[in-house]
């Protein structure tokens, strides 16, 4: 294990941290753009960098099948491949494929699947997924874990909660000790485990028990925002917060809208990650701390203001919410650069905001006034 | 008029000189990047800049469609409205609207069409075109012309011509005496004339003589890179070159390849505009000093060198073909990026080349030299 979370500040349940890396320090409760293919979606690395971006998520799955691990080993690792040097976190594959549904089949040595993109039989292991993993030089891994559908009885929930907890033995067995360390000057990396259990509180803790047994340096909440209602993912995180050990950051995978971000930071969680903010930001819609409008509208035509006044992000800066329009409109590539780099701002500033109000012990009031402003609209306005 | 060309040293018939405008000063022989909608494909003006581009070029004929010149220039014009703040040349909207065949009608008093975007009925005449290049706020607006077909008959050629040169008429006394001035902070901006004649020496010469009795700041040679062989676009070029004014910049307009831009340097031409390197970047053909690559080529699926190890360009001296053909394979927009910064900065680079050349007084050698490279792969390698 290399890495070590330092606790700074708690505020209630929410914490304020930090991540230390080989690769970097990361301030929590932090936010992780996704970078599917290797790149975050019509940015660069340098333009994440200036937007604050401490880590960025890259898809395990997706890598695999394209460019292969070989091809990213050989750059030496996605940091190389993809020219980012900051940590990187990547999946386990295990979501991806549990979406493939009738093109997988799955048993309790792992999955096998064809590829969507040649068609050709692929086999995903536990196993497989550390080494896959492990030669994509990630700085934070996580165990292939099977997904509990929503909604699932608590049969089922905990039959798929005790196999994902074998295979994450079967994991942490590899990445520690059987599988290829990392390769030279690539530094070693950990592993997360991923918490399941569907909607049911008991099952919850007897996964974290389990992974507990095994010793993980960090935690991930799995299994949530799979279409479940808001007031049962938060009952979730409720049970599991007094038993989260306090010494290693915890992560909700996949989580998600800004609102949740901010529910879930009120409930001990230091780390997300969503495609949100990049998949919005190609479709015009725009985060503004007054709701989200979309640019698509002919409102904005003529509309010589910013996105957000309040906004300090470049495309704020230096572009009317007339010009997006236009870009949008000829489908211009620009636009996507300018929506994104303002949703990704959004989010970033978001956290930022949220760590001050743990650190000046105020992140209560800050979330009620929050919410009550998004809650005032909730759809994309304008 | 406000512009003002300084010529610094011949060699042959190929020119090196300043352009001065109220915005900026450009580097002669120049490129200048086409940003059709108000945006040059997939970049940034920051990086514009950074890339050394010192002008750009917008399109009338697309603007005042989307979004309409008034949007515009309640911007500021197309500088505010795109933050671009150096010198933007725009073209008269003739060649589009020429393009749209069977949607469009041409009389003496110019032309009717149909818009593509939305079908409604549309006007655009000299006058119209220097009202609308006004509202745009180019630093260099161009007469409204006819395009003369290829080929054309020496009687078919005559009377475009004339047609143009009683357009560039009008254009010329609405621009500088009867239309509207520049907006308030805008500089008062010029017009260019645009020579036609079609292939016909005699006809290009009489057009010429036309413009010069009315006076314009700059020259533009229209009507080539229509489909003629390059014998013929030559022999053009070098029956003007002895009777173009030395004291005024010459713009080779659409053209074009790089082997035709170093062939019209040394014929005398000063200024480019062509959609190539932007566009071939977007398809995955991508510039080298020994020839195009195809980027989508299996062949560099694990190829960890950069496109051009001898380019300087940020695509080059960070990323990988490997890299750059994932990107491609996947659609993503960060791969038409890169591959725009790599295909702009080598054109950027060539016309700095030459202008070192003509300096030097050895442009015919470098010439000889740049095209026995490119000749020996014509095509796209690998």
């Amino acid at each position: 294990m290399t890495l070590r979370f330092e606790p700074l500040a708690r505020d209630g349940a929410a914490r304020r941290g930090r991540l230390h890396l080989a690769r970097g320090t990361i301030e929590t409760p932090a936010f992780m753009p996704v970078g599917t293919y290797g790149t975050v979606k019509a940015m660069t690395p340098e333009e994440l960098e200036s937007l604050g971006a401490e880590i960025i998520l890259g898809n395990t799955f997706h890598l695999m099948l394209r460019p292969g691990p070989e091809v990213v080993a050989a750059h030496g690792g996605l940091h190389g491949f993809m020219h980012w040097r900051r940590p990187i976190l990547t999946d386990s594959g295990g979501f991806q494929v549990w979406s493939l549904e009738s093109l997988r089949t799955i048993d309790e040595e792992g999955v096998r699947f064809r590829s969507p993109v040649d068609g050709r039989a692929v086999r995903l292991t536990p196993e497989d997924s550390m080494d896959v993993q492990r030669a994509l030089g990630s700085d934070i891994a996580m165990a292939f874990d099977e997904c509990t559908p929503y909604p699932a009885t608590e049969h089922e929930a905990r039959a798929s909660m005790e196999r994902s907890m074998r295979w994450a033995e079967r994991g942490h067995r590899h990445y520690y000790r059987e599988g290829p360390s990392a390769s030279a000057g690539t530094p070693p990396g950990d592993l997360f485990g991923i918490i399941q259990g569907g909607m049911h509180a008991g099952l919850r803790l007897a996964s974290l028990e389990a992974l507990e047994r095994l010793g993980f340096p960090g935690l991930a909440i799995g299994g949530l925002a799979v279409g479940e209602p808001e007031s049962e993912r938060l009952a979730v995180l409720e049970a599991l917060e007094p038993h989260l050990p306090a010494d290693r950051p915890r992560y909700l995978m996949g989580v998600g809208r800004p609102e949740d971000i901010v529910s879930a930071v009120l409930r001990g969680v230091d780390m997300f990650d969503c495609v949100m903010p990049t998949r919005h930001a190609r479709n015009g819609h725009l985060f503004t701390a007054s709701g989200v409008i979309n640019i698509r509208n002919a409102v904005h035509a003529a509309d010589r203001g910013p996105i957000d006044p309040e906004c300090s992000c470049p495309t704020c800066r230096n572009y009317s919410r007339a010009y997006l329009r236009h870009l949008d409109q000829c489908k211009e590539i620009l636009g996507s650069r300018l929506n994104t780099l303002h949703n990704l701002h959004f989010y970033l500033e978001l956290m930022r905001a949220l760590r001050a109000a743990i650190e000046a012990g105020r992140v209560e009031a800050f979330a009620r006034e929050f919410l009550d402003r998004r809650r005032a609209n909730p759809k994309p306005v304008a």
